[in-house]
């Protein structure tokens, strides 16, 4: 197994695990902590395989990332309470699995021979839609419109910033870990330093 | 027509029938009620089709069952009060459609060479989530959230007892004959007896 | 740039503009809205793209589409007090953006070999199921749901007009003509003069 495979299974783990909680909160029983695990962790990369044309879905090509996700929902069943206690450990987590899922996005789009603009979407896509697809399914506030945090956004920086070197002429090795580290870096400054873009209002305050 | 055949356009008849209970509850006009009975109908088979790449997919290959949807829709529309009135009898309806769809599922899985955990996917798939965007675009519950009741979970059983069978050398018939049983006996247990799997609960009560 | 072209492209930016309304509405951060922009403008004919197996999906094809959308989100960002007292000018430019939108849908859908029936249903997608994504994701009342005014039902009318058209042999152009006549004038009646279906009642009053 490669290092990139390695971390493409950890995110479907690691997507697994905030779909098991999203179930924990919702005191579901163990199918509901399956399902909710299973579309977290690959959602997004369903839709992008989907919309790319890409033959056959990842999951249907490697079933081996559906039992991962499964596995994550059961832990979540059992240790749910010692996983929410250690919620900020696994904030951490996540913003680590944003960025492997968002560097295979942009990697997929390039084989597939997108332009920048596509690479772009299907990078943020990845990285994002399993989690909007689980927050909208238990009907909590998507965390796209959760404010005062870059989610989205890292991961569309981070996709840009590995689709422009991509087109610069860098390899697709070193566009995936610049896109990592640079949605890594702004999803931990969020994390860490609360890093936000303003938000709108609608009547900004007179000076 | 197969019984195999009659039995699918029972499912998207049945499905139809939930839909446009949903739009009677939303006390929608008549679009909203053809809307919600097609969505139902045929959300399931759709994303099915679409991630495993059968082309066409089920219903633009035959778009009978659309009408078949529609008329369910329109039923729903003159007569939902007195469908509500059989809402337990309706419940029953529901039960065989899941179990037939689920079965349906299955065998088009199977059709396209998927393994074990692809096969039990595309049931519940099928079986399952056409309600589920129903109950997303009308903004209830999500059926799959709902706590103690087995829909998704016989829906998974049947399915794995099918995708086993076909495993073990078994035919698609007898595959999918036994999925049907299991599915709708658990579903059948959940309705008349209450039947149900243990909850999750964050702090289990000492013993 | 033929006239076709360009209003695909109108209708792109109105319903991006939308989009981002609904974000200022939630008061997001600048991506937030060029997410929902995004997908306002390009959900429904991505998904009819993905069933019809038309390849590649049309903004993939045309990247374009995108930047259109996200410069719609940005204005938003911007000028949306401007925007929102001017939201009688923006439903009249959302009812020209539907009509063109079900015509594309039903042109595409006809190339494809598709009869009147999954031509009808491609024309209602296309026209209105980025806007339902939109208002999920938002958690808005999805506006298929709202009831007391046409909006389904103007696709709805106008696809089946389009389609109907060139069932009985009249061309591809005529026929897009008139399906985009009947949608917006539905549409027109609606804003303007209140038209409506008669809703669902569960009890209707004894005369």
């Amino acid at each position: 197994m490669t290092t990139a495979e390695a971390l493409d299974y950890a995110s479907v783990f690691v997507f697994g695990l905030t779909g098991g909680l999203a179930a924990s909160r919702a005191q579901l029983d163990p199918v509901g902590f399956l399902f909710l695990a299973v579309i977290t962790a690959v959602g997004g990369g369903t839709a992008r395989d989907v919309i790319l044309d890409r033959q056959p879905v990842f999951w249907v090509g490697e079933p081996a990332n559906i039992l991962v996700a499964c596995a994550a929902g059961l832990i979540c069943f059992v240790w749910a309470p010692r996983l929410e206690s250690r919620r900020r450990a696994l904030d951490w987590l996540d913003a680590v699995a944003l960025a492997s899922a968002v560097g295979a996005g942009i990697t997929a789009a390039r084989w597939e021979g997108a332009g920048v603009i596509v690479t772009v979407l299907m990078g943020v896509m990845t990285g994002c839609l399993g989690g909007i697809l689980r927050d909208v399914v238990c009907n909590e506030q998507p965390m796209v419109l959760r404010r005062g945090e870059l989610y989205v956004t890292a991961a569309a920086a981070g996709a840009a910033a590995g689709a422009a070197t991509m087109e610069l002429g860098g390899g697709i090795g070193p566009a995936s870990i610049l896109c990592g580290l640079v949605a890594f870096g702004l999803r931990a400054g969020s994390l860490r330093f609360g890093w936000r873009l303003p938000e709108y209002r609608s009547r900004p305050p007179r000076s």
